[in-house]
C-alpha cells in the first residue's frame, strides 16, 4: 500500500513518444492532478495499413493510461485475440504488423472518425474520454508527419525499420518527411507556452522527440522556456532501456550515455534527470549548464515511478 | 448421396448479385466444369467502411462457393467471431454493418492489396484462388458505381438503405453513380461475348442486375444476344424468396410477379425460368417473346438446385 499521492497543483506539457513516456505520465499521474497533464504526442510512426490510420504512440498512451496496456508485449492491449490477424496471415496478406482484434476497433474508429471530418485530435479526446483518461493528449500535428530512415537495405517508413526488420539494421540518416509544412494541432502551441513546466518524456530522442520538436513554432518555444524545461535521460549507463535509442545514438555519431542525450538537447532543457547508475557523469552534464537531478529513472515499481514523477517536478 | 453429376462442357456467364447468383452459381457447379463459368459481379453495393473497402456481392459469392458462407446469417462467414465490431461498438463506433473477425482480415486484405495498386478483379481472383473457387470471378468493373436510393428520408448509400434501415423505407428512385462513366473490367466484355449462354441469376434485377446493365456496352451485347440469355425469376409467387424486390418493384411501378420480371428483362433476354408456383403465368411471359421454362426455382436442397442448374443450361 503506497502511502497517499500528496498531489502538486500546477499545469505541466509533456512531449511524449510512445512506452517511456506512457510510464511517465503514469508516474506523473500519481503526484499530481492527471487533468493538470498536457501531454504533446509523436506521429512521426503513425502509419496507414489495411486502408486504417494507425496512431501507435497515442494509442499506447491511452491504453496505458487507462490501464489496458498488454504490459508482457509492450504494446496493444492485455486480454487480446489475434482472429483478424491469423486470418489475413492465411489469406497471405501483410501481417508483419500484428494487430489485436480489440486494438483494430480502436484503428476502425479512428479511421472512420477522420473520414467524416474529425481530426487526430478529436480522436484522441474521444479515445480519452471513453476510457476515462484524464490526461489531455495532443498528437503534436493533424499534418502528416512521417519518420524515415535512411538504411542499408534503403529508405524505410517507421515501422517497416522499427517492426518488419526490429530495428536490426543499420541507419545512416533520420528525416522527417511533412515536417516542415506541419501546423501545430489546436492547443499544442498554447499548452507549451502556458504551462508551469515542460517535461521530455524519456522517450527516443531521436526518433519521438525529435518528430515533435521538427514540428514549426515548438522548438522556438522550447529554446525561449529551456530554464523551464525537465527531460529524463532514456539513456541508463551506456543502454537504452528499451528499443533502439542507444544503437541509433552511436550509429548517427551521438555519445550513447546521458551526456550525449544532455548535448542532443542542448539549449532547449535547464535540466536533465539522470539515473543513481549514471552519478558520475552528473558533472560532465553540469558543463553543459544543464542542471542534473540525480534518482532512480526506471520505473519498475510503482515506488520508484511516484519518486521520478516527484523528481520530475521537483 | 446425389447421382455423380453428368456434366455438360460449355462456356457460360452469369450476371450475379449475392445470395441469389451465389446459389446458382453453387447449382450449375453440380452440373458443369466450374472453370467453364464465369460471374460477372455487382459492385453497385460496395462500400468503404472505417477505411476498407467492401465489396459485399464478390464476397459473398466467394464465401459460399468455398462453402465457407454463413448460411444462417444468409452473409459473412461460418464459424465467424465479432471481437473486433464489439469492441466497436463498446467505442461507439459504427457498428451497424456487422462484419465478423475473418471477414474482416478479407477487407484488410482487399484494402491492402488496393493500395499497392492492385484492381477489385486482382483481389477477387487471388481470394478464389486462396479459397479453391474454381469459377472465374470478374467484378463488372473496376471503377466506382454506387447504388443510390432516393427514400423518404433521404438519398441513401446502397447498405444506409439495405443494412442500417433493413430496407424498410420507401424508395421512389434508384441511381447508378459513376455508372456511365465506368469502364468494365478486363475480360468482363468478352466473357459476355464469347460464352454460348448468358444467364441472369435470380438476383435482384432493381439494384443487383441494373447497376450491371448500366456499365457501357454490357446492355448492349445482351440486347445482341438475347436469344442466348436465360434469366432465372427471383419473384416466385408474387414475393421475393430474400430481400426487397418484391417492394421495390412494387415502389417502382413494376408487376410483383415474374411476368414483371420478363417485362423488366423485355429485349434482353430470350428465355426465362419461372418456379412451378408460377405455372399459370407462362402464358403472359411467352406472349412478350419470351421463352418460358417451369420448374423449381427455390435451391432449398442440393436436388432441386442441381435441378434448376441443369433448367438454366438446357
Amino acid at each position: 500500500m503506497l502511502p497517499k499521492p500528496s498531489k502538486v497543483s500546477r499545469v505541466i506539457t509533456v512531449l511524449s513518444g510512445g512506452v517511456g513516456a506512457a510510464r511517465l505520465l503514469g508516474a506523473l499521474s500519481m503526484v499530481m492532478e492527471p487533468s493538470e497533464i498536457t501531454a504533446v504526442v509523436n506521429v512521426g510512426d503513425d502509419l496507414v495499413l489495411h486502408g486504417l490510420t494507425i496512431c501507435p504512440d497515442l494509442d499506447t498512451i491511452t491504453y496505458t493510461l487507462a490501464g489496458l496496456n498488454n504490459d508482457k508485449l509492450s504494446w496493444g492491449l492485455r486480454g487480446e485475440s489475434w482472429r483478424v490477424m491469423d486470418a489475413l496471415e492465411d489469406l497471405g496478406g501483410e501481417a508483419w504488423f500484428r494487430l489485436g482484434d480489440r486494438d483494430l476497433a480502436t484503428h476502425l474508429y479512428r479511421t472512420q472518425r477522420l473520414a467524416e471530418g474529425a481530426t487526430k485530435s478529436d480522436v484522441a479526446r474521444e479515445l480519452c474520454e471513453h476510457w476515462g483518461v484524464a490526461v489531455r493528449l495532443l498528437p503534436v500535428t493533424n499534418d502528416e508527419v512521417a519518420t524515415m530512415f535512411d538504411t542499408e537495405v534503403g529508405r524505410l517508413s517507421f515501422q517497416e525499420y522499427f517492426v518488419r526488420h526490429r530495428h536490426g539494421i543499420e541507419v545512416s540518416a533520420i528525416s522527417f518527411d511533412g515536417a516542415e509544412r506541419a501546423v501545430a494541432a489546436p492547443e499544442v502551441l498554447d499548452a507549451l507556452r502556458t504551462c508551469s513546466r515542460i517535461v521530455i518524456a524519456p522517450s527516443n530522442p531521436l526518433i519521438s522527440i525529435e518528430p515533435i520538436l521538427q514540428v514549426p513554432g515548438i522548438r522556438a518555444i522550447l529554446e525561449d522556456r529551456h530554464a523551464d524545461v525537465v527531460a529524463v535521460s532514456p539513456i541508463i549507463a551506456g543502454a537504452a532501456v528499451k528499443g533502439p535509442a542507444d544503437r541509433l545514438l552511436a550509429e548517427l555519431g551521438h555519445d550513447v550515455s546521458c551526456v550525449g542525450v544532455a548535448h542532443y538537447y542542448r539549449g532547449l532543457i535547464g535540466t536533465l534527470v539522470i539515473d543513481q547508475a549514471d552519478a558520475e557523469l552528473a558533472t560532465a552534464v553540469r558543463e553543459r549548464g544543464i542542471n542534473v537531478h540525480v534518482t532512480t529513472t526506471i520505473m519498475s515499481s510503482p515506488e520508484n515511478a511516484r519518486r521520478l514523477g516527484e523528481a520530475v517536478l521537483s
